[in-house]
């Protein structure tokens, strides 16, 4: 059976984990920083930035996304998520995502990607 | 390593992405039309029968089924979503489900269903 | 391609599904007993003893966690869930996690609980 490796691991959780071909990386914010103060754009591209620096970390990349989940803590913030989700996606390689309204652990934080990706 | 497999792919998503023998599809919904107005019973169905035709089209059925996630936009309409359900999985082969609240990206939206299966 | 197996199957949903070296179990709560009127500390510790059964089941154990998505009724719960949850995590195997706020089946849950698992 595959080994499981664990990237980022703290008693809480581990911001990657491989195992069997596949990446799981943790729920990713804007963070509890300057960042976490934005509006939904920045935000969005934030958290963006910070789920493919995990990937390239974990020897994946954005284009090799299988599933996404996005949590809003305003749906009505859906376009302007969109917006910057759809210019970074490489094109035809668009994942599985699923979209829902959720508030997050901090009530500065407007949304949150949860991703699964292929090892290349 | 696995080749990514996906189908229906915008700029936003895949309906259908395939790896490693497993079938993610994006979260269903009955969609901006005519039964987006509909009850939780007709949603239900409508989703459901959404997801049947994506599996197939995948090459899969539902019974074959691994995971769902249910988003009721009321929890109130546990009860009558779970009537449809239950009379769509067959027999023995239901999979391991989480159902919660959730706002959706409509109003009009009742419910989404997000599932993964495998590949026959 | 691997075949799925399933225990704890009735007409809704399997407490566990096996497929291809992972373990899917359905959300877990504290159940709609006496302990689900107790607190989040309570609730939690019950809720992550029934994972830990069925992933002893399932032949796997809360070492080799994959990933975890929490649901709490009440955010403001999210440091008392986390107390309970980083005790229960073995040193040094926490998976990647996702947290979010939602109302569950029941008023009375606080917290539930999704993992997937790898078979060791």
């Amino acid at each position: 059976m595959s080994e499981i490796e664990r990237k980022h691991t703290n008693a809480r959780m581990s911001k990657i984990v491989k195992h069997g071909g596949l990446i799981y990386l943790c729920g990713q914010t804007a963070g509890g920083g300057a960042h976490a103060e934005a509006d939904i754009t920045v935000q969005t591209a934030e958290t963006l930035l910070r789920v493919q620096d995990l990937l390239a970390e974990a020897g994946s990349e954005r284009g090799r996304i299988l599933t996404a989940t996005i949590y809003l803590r305003n749906i009505g913030d859906f376009a302007a998520m969109n917006a910057v989700w759809e210019s970074w996606i490489p094109s035809g390689a668009a994942p599985a995502r699923t979209t829902v309204e959720a508030n997050l652990a901090l009530p500065s934080l407007l949304v949150e990607v949860t991703v699964t990706a292929a090892v290349p």
